[in-house]
């Protein structure tokens, strides 16, 4: 795998048509009926909470390019969450999908190689296939460069990619991201990370580098300055859907083709069972639900391209 | 374990007379003769880690009153890894030392209130002790209040606490954390810290939070401005040994008292046998070089308080 990840993403967007991604957040108080626990042990757990995500991967696989999966809802079960991450990243890769594993790590630089190491470099063990690798992950570029290019020496040598945060979807994270008056930290980041992706050698056929930023979208207007600011930056833009974001407010984000961004939805999709609107009219049938609610998904994205 | 984080912290600084943290960041490339992997496969080199890992706290449980694990050392073994990570936090428990994990995890609020299952909360499954979860853990804020209170909950509720970061050791960590001018970005991330630790509820019978912080050793100067700044916020002080910081760049820390601060060590005590001044004295025998190392270290942050 050396196709330049930024080249392979907009070809997959191509081929499905859409930019739309879906991110797998499982917790184990919304599976639904099928796969709701029955015992009360981590192994268990992990084992419902991988059932529930195949059968997601299998129904979305068919519309969307890509899969954001959060390490988040893995680490819960601690050991057996983290083997039934990589499981689903290996089922999702199989699927035709690209993989996004949202990480957000960030460390020194001595740590940050050995994150790199069990995240997005080719694994040194036998007994770990580079199938189980993701395409792209996301990070945390706070601690500053040496935090992130570990990753974009393993990305970039192997055709995978990077997603570092620059404006996140919470509001909660404005307190930070918009500190420093008029020229915000968000911008700050922003620059570090078009700088970090710069070289050359790091920007596929598109035009696009890989290395790329987590972009919320807030008013348009700072997103589409934020959008010029960084021509060659790949985004990831999350918040859509549970967080309250519509495809409008994401539209600026695609102002550099279609290859330029990715918008993500988690809550809004994989747990579609919980709405009236769906299951009013799938009934008891929660991938039906899914299904239904990712085709929205991925037709209010199409409309950006 | 009802009894407040930073009170028994304190408890066990007094006891051990010093406020010294080793680190515990094994490499497999770095590791000594009896534990170099024989295989590579990650099974096998996470059980190479851990019996490192174990004879390491072995000998330096009688010197320190807390250990630090960094869960990036772990990740990269995959869930073998992740299993010995959670092994090792029981077994450092058991020897009688606090165990702070260091996971820097930062994400939006309803992530973050996963990882804090996975990492700070009483575990909800019976097939994990509570003996595996750690005393404290360390956290990225960046994203916000919502990133930090699902951990602050968790940690306050169970007598465990939480480090920001403020400032982080990396000197390439300065081109983010200096932004801003006057007031600089690690200020405004001091004064959050402050504001998220400052509920009475949180803080414990010696005037400390469980809301604690990271914060590196610059200038004296600024470092103690920083501990003015957060009088009642218990440090975790990185940067000292193999990163350059002395024990006397760490005094301004401690201007709070002996409970207010902890100082981090990890490759100058855990790789000593990798040293000409210890190999002349011990030979071969690296667990002999590292006791050595890690009484040097204690006795060095011992004078400061």
């Amino acid at each position: 795998m050396t196709h330049h990840y930024a080249d392979r993403l907009a070809n997959a967007i191509e081929h499905k048509r859409t930019a739309a991604v879906v991110g797998i957040d499982p917790v184990l108080e919304r599976l639904p009926a099928p796969f709701a626990p029955q015992r009360r042990t981590a192994e268990h757990a992990a084992r419902c909470v991988e059932g529930f995500a195949r059968e997601v991967i299998r129904v979305v696989a068919p519309r969307v390019p890509a899969l954001k999966i959060n390490s988040a809802f893995f680490e819960a079960m601690h050991e057996h969450g983290v083997a039934a991450f990589y499981r689903l990243i290996r089922f999702a890769r199989e699927c035709g999908l690209l993989v996004i594993s949202d990480i957000k790590r960030g460390d020194i630089g001595s740590t940050a190689a050995l994150y790199a190491r069990g995240h997005i470099a080719d694994p040194p063990f036998e007994d770990i296939s580079a199938s189980c690798v993701p395409d792209a992950v996301t990070l945390a570029g706070y601690l500053g460069k040496n935090a992130v290019i570990p990753f974009v020496e393993q990305a970039s040598a192997s055709g995978r990619g990077v997603y570092v945060l620059v404006r996140p979807s919470d509001p909660g994270a404005d307190v930070v991201h918009d500190f420093g008056g008029e020229r915000p930290f968000y911008l700050h980041m922003a620059e570090l990370v078009r700088e970090w992706g710069a070289a050359p050698q790091l920007v596929g056929e598109r035009g696009f580098s890989c290395v790329g930023a987590v972009v919320a979208p807030k008013d348009s207007a700072s997103t589409a300055a934020l959008r010029d600011f960084l021509p060659h930056t790949p985004l990831l833009v999350p918040g859509y859907g549970a967080q309250g974001g519509t495809a409008a407010a994401c539209r600026a984000c695609f102002a550099r083709g279609a290859g330029g961004a990715v918008v993500n939805a988690s809550r809004s999709v994989i747990y579609a069972f919980e709405k009236p609107e769906y299951r009013e009219q799938f009934g008891d049938d929660w991938l039906a639900c899914i299904d239904a609610a990712c085709a929205g998904f991925a037709e209010d994205i199409a409309s950006l391209l």
